[in-house]
């Protein structure tokens, strides 16, 4: 491609600030795979440096001006054009930054340090109380950076934004309707029905052959090693420094297989997602996340998600991943898995089993544990639910949805680290994720048959290459319901994900879809 | 320390400066250590960014008047303050870049990346004329950098000021003379003597037990692995983000112990000196090379290397490091070693041979390597060498000083990276390092007679503390001369170098001191 002199001073310079973003999450990475413990407090201080240099470089005045020049010119482009959507984002993301006055980003830098450090010891010894205070000044911090930021209908709005373009209180809690009419049924007859038989998952596995299932899944998959590592994390997660370096973790457990598998497969569906970004667009504003300060190529946070979460349960959790798979299982661990099969492995790993904890939840309780974070986080911001309330409201919802007594505030109210850094607004993007996965991956098999026929014979290439034509390659170029109605026909519809479920869970549980 | 609001501002204004160059340094460790092949166009991108905008603070408006406003105040306090120091340096640094003009650095960033990829192809090809044409323009560019910068009596002198500041052409001249004189004639008496048998060093060394050991005794000469790791790598280095996480690598070879054992103290060494730093002088300029643009806390290149010879050669080829640990080996390698004993792998790990390759080279002979590059690098700069005649001066070099002959370029005049990195003025560090490293250790066990009794023990805290105390701690508030006047009473002197030496290969060899 060949630019035009403006566009390329544009790109030259927006370059930097992404080179800047890729440079944290290289040390972001670091610190959490490889550093001694001796270098957290200089690791943050160097994090709160780029991130500083990342928005003065972002807000300058030269930036400006370059952006005002490329702006002249591509604005004359059609409206999808690659080069327009890249500079409208880079002006978009200037007018957020500067509705944020300096002072608060000073407020919440400092607030999460303690509000975490207070979690931390809150958590430990189970006490909501001692945390409280700290919640109120992180809610109250939200409510004024929602101000900042601005919003139509409800304060809540401003924050969802960031993370997930599009979506607001009232879509939110339409979503999450249609969500509870859809999966309550299913819950219901799946907890009526015998559980399948999941104890052989809990025997010993030795972490080096995990390692290697692990790593070989995730290939199979379509994950791209010679752009990649996989490495060993307590909290899995896929950091990109551009599609070029793209790393994933997982976890082991030594008496507990599934993490390992799962927490790869996972990992790896976002990494493929960041892998399959338009060579084109490295370092320029369609793989940068200039409004999160995040150097990613995923369009939002919800549809990063989606592709995590296709290849984790739609691929992954599949009968035919397991009967075409599990031998590799068999030999990494003769002993343990001497006698099981396929089926019993599949049915095993989709057991359902309604729990306190949202990390460890299953495919058909998870959602609950979003939608119960989401309502809180909307209800703090307006003001309809106290601090003080919290604790009561998780519980009774936990009870009355899921009917699970919460123990303590640990493994109630106090388990997640989000608010505790200053984060209200995310929780949304794992529900997404799960319906947005749906909605492709049934769109997918319509588009293409040979990719339900090529699955089958254990070749993900074909899927791998569709979700790259339809929503990696694009990056951050349209957003999450333009990118849905391109691929699918119509934006966000929660119709396929409940469907899925029905379906996937009468095969499980016997029942019939 | 509690500091005035002017020094304040500039000490937290050359942090973020220190803060961008440790992150260079990080992605600079990872790509040698765990950067997947996809990776590396990007992160030559990234760290031209993070370089950029470590210079662009340096030289900005905003840092001038920090630096005015700390130096007006700072000028009052006595000459050695630490603060002084500090503000100083940095007006030097910038003064130093000022010299070099903007278009300097990108012809000299771009000739580096082609006369690199010439120099790995004529050296795979051992075809030194293919080289010759991009080593012309290395040598032409380090001229007019050395113009740029100025000197007083040598162009190369502008050169090695940047890595090794006090030492010049005339200085090397003197001190490589005093060397020849001193090490030529132990040398000869070595090459006379019958050789120490050290075939079992070839035999097999599985590298997991290689790292074990690598890593305990890396660990019993005092580097902390609270604030380090050890790694894997084809070439062995030390790199430090802060005294707080400062990382070591060495290399394993499964059919040759030496390169991990020797490899691990020598970056231990450096690496105890990066931990030993004062913690107050972290992210300051007294923990940061403004002229070399690295994060570091030695005071100079050579100085540096002082501390990794003093532990891989004083302490750990040392027959009592091997008296006392021998034990680690045989019970990691308990076949290989099974019919050698503590005096005989002492020996062994001090045979001289003269050879080609100066990083494979030994302690006598190691010198001769430098004093050749360094010799081929002045003279190439005053013109009085050309580069044609490169290949024939260095093999007559070799034959006449080591009675070698060189079979091809690539073991002779193509060996070394440097010169295709546009690096001219390095190699002194090496020869200074081992001269330094003698005469700080003399001085310790004279110093504090505990010091000698506590190693025969095996208790290395006693020399560790000794030199954190003269040494490392003041990280780079004095100069090198300077702080071996501190320490030892005079500046560089090779005298207790050709001591030990003499002593040492009289112990090995048999022939008396």
């Amino acid at each position: 491609m060949s630019h035009s002199a403006s566009y390329s001073a544009f790109l030259d310079r927006l370059g930097g600030v992404n080179d800047l973003l890729n440079a944290l999450s290289i040390l972001q990475w670091d610190s959490r795979t490889m550093m001694p413990p001796g270098g957290v407090m200089s690791r943050a201080r160097q994090i709160a440096t780029l991130l500083g240099a990342a928005r003065e470089k972002l807000l300058s005045d030269e930036t400006r001006r370059v952006v005002d020049a490329a702006m002249a010119e591509v604005s004359k482009l059609p409206a999808e054009a690659a080069e327009r959507r890249s500079v409208e984002q880079t002006v978009a993301a200037i007018a957020f930054h500067e509705r944020i006055p300096a002072a608060l980003q000073t407020e919440r830098a400092e607030l999460k340090t303690i509000a975490n450090a207070a979690w931390i010891k809150a958590r430990a010894d189970s006490d909501f109380a001692a945390f409280a205070p700290y919640l109120e000044r992180v809610v109250d911090l939200a409510r004024r950076t929602a101000d900042a930021i601005g919003y139509a209908d409800h304060p809540y709005d401003a924050l969802v934004a960031i993370y997930e373009p599009g979506e607001t209180k009232r879509s939110l809690d339409a979503l999450f309707g249609e969500l509870r009419r859809g999966i309550g049924p299913i819950l219901a007859k799946v907890l009526a029905a015998p559980e399948p038989k999941a104890d052989f998952l809990e025997r010993h596995f030795p972490r080096d052959r995990q390692f290697a299932v692990a790593r070989r899944l995730a290939e199979t998959i379509g994950y791209d090693f010679q752009r990649g590592r996989l490495d060993d994390t307590v909290h899995p997660f896929e950091i990109s420094f551009t599609r070029d370096d793209v790393r994933i973790t997982t976890r082991f457990y030594e008496n507990y297989l599934p993490p390992s598998v799962f927490g790869a497969l996972h990992e790896a569906g976002h990494g493929i997602y960041e892998q399959g970004v338009d060579p084109v667009y490295t370092r320029s504003p369609l793989a940068t996340d200039l409004v999160g300060w995040y150097a990613v190529g995923g369009t939002s946070f919800g549809a990063h998600e989606s592709q995590s979460r296709l290849y984790e349960n739609h691929v992954g959790r599949s009968r035919r991943f397991w009967e075409l798979h599990f031998g590799v299982l068999r030999d990494a661990f003769p002993e343990a898995l001497a006698d099981v099969d396929a089926e019993a492995f599949f049915r095993a790993v989709n057991r359902i089993r309604p729990g306190l904890i949202r990390v460890e939840a299953d495919e058909l309780t998870y959602d609950y544990h979003i939608m119960l974070r989401v309502e809180i986080e909307a209800a703090l911001m307006d003001g309809s639910l106290k601090v003080a309330d919290l604790p009561a409201v998780w519980n009774e919802t936990i009870r009355r949805e899921l009917g699970v007594a919460v123990p303590d505030d640990r493994r109630g109210v106090l388990q997640d680290i989000h608010w505790s850094t200053c984060q209200i607004g995310t929780f949304c993007n794992y529900t997404i994720g799960n319906v947005m996965a749906a909605q492709l991956f049934e769109r997918a098999l319509s588009d293409e048959p040979a990719i339900a026929a090529r699955l089958q014979g254990g070749d993900y290439e074909p899927l791998r290459s569709w979700l790259a034509h339809h929503v990696h390659q694009h990056g951050r170029r349209y957003g999450r319901d333009e990118l849905l109605v391109k691929a699918t026909g119509r934006p966000l519809d929660p119709k396929p994900y409940i469907a899925y479920l029905g379906r996937k869970y009468g095969e499980v549980y016997g029942f019939g879809g």
